[in-house]
């Protein structure tokens, strides 16, 4: 049954809530609790991962899975990857060496909950299981699709992806930055792992060069997109619908979008790249209609 | 021509001298410093991994490599990759958050030299690259290695290896373990490590499974004999020989098997798991002599 428009954003929460039911269900098999003092260790983990989160990023990599006829539990174990990918950046981004965030989604951060030595170390156990799961014979038959996902994660999460952008992050704090740094910066810390969970499921779909380059374009649109709302969102919403300290970026000196633009260009501007982003899928017909859902979706959110 | 056993210990200095040059050179190729705020990122990576040090794990994987005729660039990447893996654990392990050492083979740590965001940065991003390196089609033709590789790996660095066994080690602080206890320990956080490095040059040698066997072994005893032998010289060692605080850990109450055993027992112990380790591997006769002198000289170094 093809969705017609009105009914897009009902249709978009449904499936964004049986995403999340799905990839925490793999989560939790994914991240047994041992026996053994290393069962704290654990507990960090899944305290990190399992602590909601609106899942798009698993999302991502499920919508686009279907479009190629993915098996469902091949999909839910990649998406489980990308989130624990996802759950160690914030891990120790929340670190009081770093931005010494004490919530995340509204919960004491991970070391807050335990300490700062667990969540050090939690962050890092949770990078190698995501790679770990990438490579298991689980994940894909074809040992070839296993390492190209363990190659685009890599490129999208290391030096030359996330962790290049919160260094450069970093380094510009009090910076003036032109419009063209902070894309950049915005698309290695941010954008790189959103389109890489795009990019998986073509992988995991064998998808064709111009299926996969189409789905590309769409990951790094959407991006920015969310990126750029971001920054939107932390200037105009309360810290209980973030679920952490609001208006920080700003009180920091970070370099934004809003800063350049001002508000309002801003908002258009991630307009703007969401229609793009969803323009790139027409290609897929009324089967991308929730990935086009997603983008619109993600500049409307209110947290 | 066959090493006679007077000139091993020679033999075995000039080896891991050729190593470590080898496996630098290919640690400079593999982490280029980018342009523009996040080459202080690849910096800090650089400077934590291109340190010295005696280079065991990658001299493991290419002298094992060598059993079956392993081009010699692929082994070369495979070391770098678990030099770059054991040095992420090293600059998170020195963190002030873990434990707080200044020094690292006479050096500042890394979070002195650079900063602690820094650190802690360099360290996840040399952990990424790590996995990236063994999924890179230059170092193995078939995708099967490579995903054999980073399964190995991820098994040997993560919750149910090296990172669970800092978490035992941190939660048992004060506390009496056993023996069994202790040696399960230092199996995972350092012995397992050991391990794979010996077995990833038995998976790029494609080594058939009796062969893959002994290795493993040779891999399980030397690490403990490694383990134990350091336990030992941190009781008797100057810092100066160390390049670290001495004696830091028993000062710590950290549990060793010298506080169990007393300090020529657990030598005798080391002995024994060295001479054992190479029994493993008489199968491969004389190729496998400087394999075997690795094992007599971990139980016999200063430092």
């Amino acid at each position: 049954m093809a969705l017609d428009v009105v009914s897009q954003p009902d249709a978009l929460a449904a499936a964004l809530a049986e995403t999340a039911r799905l990839v925490e269900a793999q989560l939790e098999a994914l991240l047994p609790v041992p026996e053994g003092a290393e069962a704290k260790l654990v507990e960090a983990m899944r305290y990190a991962v399992l602590n909601g989160g609106k899942r798009m990023r698993a999302f991502l990599v499920i919508e686009v899975a279907k479009l190629f006829a993915v098996n469902r539990t091949c999909a839910a174990r990649v998406a489980a990857s990308v989130e624990m990918l996802h759950a160690y950046s914030l891990v120790h981004d929340d670190l009081p060496a770093m931005d010494d965030d004490d919530l995340r989604r509204g919960q004491p951060s991970c070391h807050k909950k335990f300490d700062e030595a667990t969540a050090i170390l939690a962050g890092d156990a949770l990078q190698t299981r995501a790679f770990e799961v990438l490579a298991e014979e689980d994940t894909h038959a074809d040992p070839e699709a296993r390492v190209e996902l363990v190659l685009a994660l890599a490129g999208a999460s290391g030096m030359r992806g996330m962790v290049g952008g919160q260094m450069i992050d970093m380094e510009s704090e009090g910076k003036d930055l032109t419009g063209p740094e902070i894309t950049r910066l915005q698309a290695l810390k941010t954008g790189r792992l959103i389109q890489y969970a795009a990019e998986a499921g073509g992988i995991l779909g064998r998808a064709p060069a111009p299926q996969r380059q189409a789905i590309m374009a769409y990951g790094r649109d959407l991006g920015a997109a969310f990126q750029i709302y971001d920054d939107v969102l932390d200037e105009t919403a309360s810290a209980e619908e973030m679920g952490k300290t609001a208006g920080k970026d700003a009180a920091a000196g970070k370099a934004t979008m809003v800063r350049i633009l001002g508000l309002a260009r801003a908002r258009a501007q991630a307009e703007m790249l969401a229609e793009q982003a969803a323009g790139h899928l027409d290609v897929f017909g009324e089967r991308a209609a929730l990935l086009q859902a997603l983008a619109q979706f993600t500049v409307s959110r209110r947290s």
